[in-house]
């Protein structure tokens, strides 16, 4: 029998460059996928219905509200977003890590209902870079930008919610930091106990007392 | 400030490959020692004073129990061994992660005056593997391999003790996890406040509340 895989929760100040460390990451490791959302938000160009997110009008997403169906959710600048947990159960009952990339509101939400997932928040190396960071992204108006850079502060502070802190100064350092924390984590006792039962049974096989 | 480093307890039973795995890792990663242990028996052709072993004899070593200068100690075939708390204690305060290759009698001793600590088990891939590897090791008499072969179910039994499994079957596999291990605890919550108290001050100078 298979271990079953761990949902990891993956947070960050906007900007601090989460959506690339986690791309670069499924990119490098097997077995793990990210969550896919469903949003209301409109679809922007090149996104992909069921891949980018899953794109619903916002009668189906409070129907899914209703019915429970969201292991998380939130509105964000007007638009909802949320996870659902029959997606990210049916990752785990076959062996597959899922992350979530959610802010601190959704990690709290999560941890409810799932107390062993693992959170991992990522920093920027200070605070000149992640100011340069959001005025370089070119892709949201001002108001946006200004916005995200008042919540940024707000959201560093929740920082001690987590179990691991990737500070992303050199891109690669930091990606070798979050691979290392879901492989170690494949190793945790509970995780290879499920995964070599048979092997565990053989070395002791002999053993008496 | 620099974080305090971390002490690893790597245990395994004879023949599972721990000594090479170990210093595979050493020649790898860096902030990273092996314990120096002190011990009363001979010292063999090739191993160094003070590199591979404090080489002492039984008064020292009786005296140094005395004095409470061991973070654990056993006697193994007749010859005792010790690790130097002070030693140990030096090296992690300079943010140099330790690791102590013991048995699980010593690392029930360590995690008693250390619960910080955290523990590697190493295991074999299967029974037959480990038998094999026993015979062919080469270094010992007929009469060692079938003590360490009737010891190696006893250590096995104590995995449960330990916070990470790690299979020794691909090598490079096997020093890829241990090496995570190590690193995704550098990164762990506790460890990055110390390390990076100025970059938090930084990211929230501006926050209230």
């Amino acid at each position: 029998m298979s271990a079953k895989g761990r949902l990891f929760i993956v947070s960050a100040p906007s900007g601090a460059g989460k959506t690339s460390l986690v791309k670069a990451l499924l990119e490098r490791m097997e077995g793990i996928q990210v969550s896919v959302s469903h949003t209301t938000r409109a679809q922007r160009p090149g996104e992909v219905d069921g891949v980018n997110y899953n794109f619903v009008d916002k009668a189906e997403f409070k129907a899914m509200i209703e019915q429970n169906a969201f292991l998380e959710h939130a509105e964000v600048f007007g638009n909802y977003y949320g996870t659902s947990e029959a997606w990210v159960r049916a990752q785990m009952d076959q062996g597959v890590d899922v992350i979530l990339e959610i802010d601190w509101q959704g990690g709290q939400q999560v941890r409810r209902l799932m107390p062993e997932a693992v959170g991992i928040f990522i920093l920027p190396p200070s605070k000149a870079a992640l100011m340069e960071r959001l005025s370089n992204r070119g892709q949201d108006s001002e108001e946006v930008i200004a916005k995200r850079m008042a919540q940024s502060e707000s959201e560093v502070s929740h920082y001690v919610e987590y179990d691991f802190i990737i500070i992303n100064d050199e891109f690669t350092t930091a990606l070798d930091e979050m691979a290392s924390v879901i492989i170690a984590d494949r190793v945790r006792i509970d995780r290879q106990r499920e995964q070599h039962q048979g092997l565990l049974k053989d070395l002791l096989s002999g053993h008496s007392a």
